[in-house]
Order: structure tokens, then sequence, then C-alpha cells
């Protein structure tokens, strides 16, 4: 079951707009095409906005039309009506165009626009990209729909991506999105045979399952919520296998808890490793390197490179390329490291992101210097 | 300029939607909420509606807040304002997914959804997968838009995807979309080596572009629409080179008419090629093959194979393979041809459609017997 809405837009010579005359023809014109789709309709209610005007007619079906006109030259039409599972649109897409074209020609507007019709209901099939452009995915099931003491986590079923884990409403990762934690490694690039390696999160196991067909001497990842962890062994396993369900094995280990205790206890032990990552969350994209978030990016990294070998990696996921600012504010950050570092990037296109995202490699400029 | 459209929605037990009490009690801690991000808001109508309740809200700066319940289990809020180019947003994504979890918690909803603000004004951002999903695409500038006597043309500029060519509302193809071409062509697969091909359409010039890389004998290419060729010379060079403004070489000719016209001046003739390339419109994605578009499809089929040399081969782009039932459409009227033909298909996500494409290669089943 969902609501659906269709919306139209159109810009016109702004003194169309204002003057009412020209107006309360328009709304008629947009009536009377409207009643070709829809029948029966009738103005229910109409007012003066500051900035235009606002009417909204009835039809048949409770199909609610909010016309509203904008003085700075703008019309927006609102079709909103209910639809069960089963039941034809009230106006199709092809309909909604043809409205659009119709209304266009006869009413010589100078453009026009019209979105397929916008389903709201139980299932979230909308998620932002980075830069904040809506993406409708072709979602058809919610698999897990559970709050942590961390997040929410639901994992729901896309007709193209497979199953996706979605944490606090944003895409995270998806069956289809091998070529993430491919370049997240850099597979056929590093080395991972007989290494040491730390992942922080990476509660999905779909790094640790990957890490570990490359043969390394031991992996030990830190993931705060195991329910994250719960629900992708039960619903993602074509991406984790059973790493998940196991927990543990010769050469690695899942621990339960926050990272930076146990990266606290590394740096005491003095233990090392050749590769850390980092999987937990997104560089946020806010225009200012301060808050909560980015204090943790900067605790993270100074404690990791107080575990790496001196020779050793930190790889992290940036952001997506739609979002230089971010991305320069993350490579500030690594450049005001206690330690001198350097770093590469390369970006890949990750199918349930519907984006291009960078990936960063991060190093001690001079290894040597650091281990004398 | 454009009007931002902000839409959340929330599912929950229909018997609160139904009793006016509980109604009431949730409109009030909706306004309550909204008013921490837009002060002053006031109701201005409500009405029962046949399957629910609506009312408006009405804040400064002619914010417009429609909230619409549904006696199924849902409500939806739309929240509208102009929003000038260099203004901030009067909520942003972040405050809405604030807004969205706020009332989730204290009216113990069961879901809620949010969307990033539409944004609706004189530059078309959103385009349909074939599967009729919206998806947002980042484009910042239009830089053509005039209507020929086929279709409505624009050449628009997507960040992300280089420029994009859309007809009739539809995007055709973008700078980005290399992999559109090459998979068109089997590129690596079929030789065109001194090869005579003919092109159905291709207007934007990227196929004939790519051909003549392959050192084919001669291209021709019918292309009906002039104004399509104007534009991709003019924006498009990056896909086409300078096939369009040239128009003919010692290897190539464009011709401007109808392509059913010198089909059947071909087979008059007794012209044949190696490769006929169906670059026209895409497959119509209705349930039954009928219409116009379907007639169409027949027709060139036919025509085609009745140019093509007893090996030769149709070469086309189908549909997304998000529209199973159009494909197995288009399979059905291969089928039906009266040449008995045999087929290949072949898929690559097109980065401009967003969306996995389908490709087929069609050749007579028994070329020998044809010959005969």
């Amino acid at each position: 079951m969902s609501a659906n809405s269709v919306l139209l837009d159109f810009s016109l010579d702004p003194t169309r707009i204002s003057d009412e005359v020209s107006r309360k023809d328009i709304v008629k014109i947009c009536k009377e095409h409207l009643e070709k789709y829809l029948t029966g309709l009738k103005l229910i209610y109409d007012m003066l906005t500051d900035d235009g005007y606002l009417c909204i007619l009835n039809a048949p079906g409770a199909v609610v039309i909010t016309i509203r006109f904008f003085n700075q030259g703008l019309i927006t039409i609102n079709i909103e009506y209910y639809r069960a599972e089963c039941e034809e649109p009230k106006i199709s897409f092809e309909q909604t165009r043809e409205l659009e074209n119709g209304l266009v020609q006869i009413l010589k507007l100078n453009h026009g626009q019209s979105l397929p019709a916008l389903q709201r209901g139980p299932v979230t099939k909308y998620f932002p990209t980075a830069d904040e452009r809506v993406i409708e995915y072709d979602i058809d099931k919610v698999l897990y729909d559970k709050r942590s003491d961390f997040q929410k986590i639901q994992i729901v079923h896309s007709k193209s991506l497979g199953n996706m884990l979605v944490l606090d409403e944003l895409q995270n990762i998806a069956e289809a999105d091998l070529i993430y934690t491919e370049t997240l490694m850099r597979r056929g690039v590093e080395d991972y045979k007989d290494k040491e390696i730390c992942i922080l999160g990476g509660g999905d196991g779909a790094l640790l399952y990957e890490l570990l067909k490359e043969k390394p001497k031991h992996v030990v990842m830190l993931e705060i919520d195991e329910l994250v962890m719960d629900a992708c062994n039960k619903y993602m396993n074509s991406i984790c296998g059973d790493v998940l369900e196991k927990r543990k094995s010769s050469n690695y280990e899942i621990i339960v808890g926050d990272c930076m205790v146990y990266l606290n206890k590394y740096i005491k032990e003095k233990r090392k490793f050749d590769y850390v990552f980092g999987d937990l969350t997104d560089i946020p994209i806010s225009d200012t390197p301060t808050g909560e978030i980015w204090d943790f990016i900067r605790t993270i990294l100074e404690a990791s490179f107080s575990v790496l070998k001196p020779t050793g990696k930190f790889m992290t996921h940036g952001n997506g390329v739609s979002c230089p600012e971010s991305l320069r504010m993350y490579e500030a950050q690594l450049a005001n490291l206690s330690s001198k570092v350097t770093f590469t990037k390369c970006t890949s296109f990750v199918p349930s992101f519907m984006e291009e995202w960078v990936f960063y490699q991060v190093q001690r400029e001079s290894p040597a210097a650091t281990e004398a």
C-alpha cells in the first residue's frame, strides 16, 4: 500500500501569475486538462499566499490536487491519492507526461517537468546520494527492521542490487557491491599474504570475508553493533560467507566492542598491524571540520597510526566524488596528524550508492625515520 | 530558482487515524515538532476526505504544509516553499530526518520515510528508469532546448555524466556513456573491418564515430531529425567527434530522412549490408505488442533483414533488465519474423540510465538456406 504523489511543475512569465485574470484562466485550463484523467473535479479551497496563490481541488476517490502559483514564475501541481497494492494508478506516468505537454502547449508555458509517481508508504524506496539527490530504488521487501543501541538497522531487498543493508536510513552495502570491498582493500594491488590486519567496524562482514581469501596471518575485527552482524549473517551471506556466524577461527577474530577501547589496549600492549581498515561511519559532508564526527575521525586516525607498523597502511572509504568539500576536509585532517603521512586515493562506481566513491590509502611519509 | 517540496510519510495503526481524538492529538504533535524548524505555523484549512483527513498549515515566508491522514494507516506531510538560488533551505535534509525520527518516536509510529527536498523549477533534474523509478540527476545547466518536427530536444549538463542528450524528456545518451555504444556494437567481439554497415537513427553520432574507428568499408546512417544532429554536433563532440559536422566522407554518409524510405530503396536496388543497427526509439514497455510503436518495430525488423546479407547481423538496444515483459515481447516479435532468426543478447550498466540495459544481436538461423 502507498499514497501516490504525482508532481508536475511549470515555469512561465511571472507577470502571468500576479495578474488575477490570467491566473484564473490558467487554473480553469489546468482543471479542464486534469479532468481528462480525473473526472468530477471540484475546487474546495483557495487562498492568496505571501508569494502567490494556492488552490485545492478534490476528485472522487479521495484524489486531492494542490495547485500553487509562485510569483517568481512557477506553478506546481501535486496529485495525491491512496493506491492499494493491486490497483491501477489513477493517472499513469504516460498520462502525466501527456498532461504536462498539453498544458505547456495550450498555456504557452516556458518549461514543464513531471515525475513518476512517488510512493509513500511502509517500504522505504528513496535514499539520498552523498550530494543529497534522491534516488528511487527498486525495493520490494523489508527483510529485517530493528533498532539497536547504536542505530536503526534494516535489510531490504532490491530487485537489481539484491539484499541491502540500511543503517539509519542510509544505504550501506548491497549484495551487488563486491567492487566496494575490492576497491577499499585494493585487491590485486595490496598484498595481504601473512599480514596482520585490524578492521575498525566492518559489521557487514564483507571486508573480513574478502581479506581472508588473501591468506593473511591474522585479522581482528572490532565491531560495536552485534545486531548488525546478526542481521548480515542472516541475510547477506553472499557477501560475508560464514565469518559472522563463526566469529573466530585460527586466522581471525571478531570482537564485539568499542574499537577505541581495543585500539588503546593494543597501543599499551605495543601490538602492531600491517593494515588498519577504517570501515566505520562515512565522512560527514558538513562544511566545517568540527563537531563530534570529525573529532571521532581524528581520534581514530591518530590511534590507528599508533598501532600501525612503520610501513603499515590505513585504508578507508571517503565520500562521493560529488562532495569535493568533504573530501578536501578529510585530506586536511590527514595533513594535521601527529605522524607525517602521505596518501593515495582511488574511486569506483558503487552500485548501491549509484555514484562514484573515493577510497583512501594512507601511510607514513618516511617509514625509516619513524622506525628509528 | 525552484520550489522545494519536502516529503515525509509515516505508517501507523489505522485505528489511530479514524479516531478523531487520536487524530487531533497527532496533528497537534506534528505541529509542535514542525515548529522547531518552521516558526509561526498556523492551521489555515482542514477537511474530512473520503479516506481520511487533510489539513493545511502556513508559516511565514509562504511555507505551505499539507498533512494528510489516510484511513489505511498512512500520514503524509508535504512542506513546500520557494527557494532562491543563493538561499539556504528552510529545512535541511538533516533536519527533515530529525523531524521524521522525532515524530516516529514520540508518536510511536510504525515507520517513517523522508526524501531530500525535490526541486521544482526550470531545470529538469528528474528522469525515470525503464521501470518508472525516479532518479534525480546532478544537472546544473540547460545548454540546448528546442522542439523539432519530431521531438523535444534538450542537451543538459550533469556534473557526473557530462553533457547529456534528452529527447522528449527521456535521457538518451551522455558523454559518460561510451559503454553504451561499445555494448551496442559489441566492440572486440564483432569484426567491422571492410564491412558495409547501415545505421537506422543514431542521430547523436556516437555509434557512427565509434564504428569508423574499426575501419569499415562504408557506413550509411539514416537519421530523420537534423536538429538532433545539430545539437549533438555542437555539444557532444566528445562522443561524436566531427562526423556530424562533416556528414560525408569516403567511408561514410549521413542521410537526413525517414529510414523506411531508404530501406525500401535499398531493397529495390538489392543493396545489401553486413550489419544493420537499430538505433531508433527504445522498445516500449507497454504490456501488449500492439500499437504504432510495435508495428514500427516489426516493420523495421522485416526491412532490415531484407537488406542484410545472408550472414548479416541486426544489432540493437532493447530495454532495461527491470522490464522483463517488454524484453520478452521483443523476443516474441523476433520469433515471428518472416526470416527465421536466432539472437544473442548482452547487458551493460549504462551510466546515464543508472541501470543495466539489454542489447540484442539478431541473425538468420540458417544463412546457407537463405542464400540458396
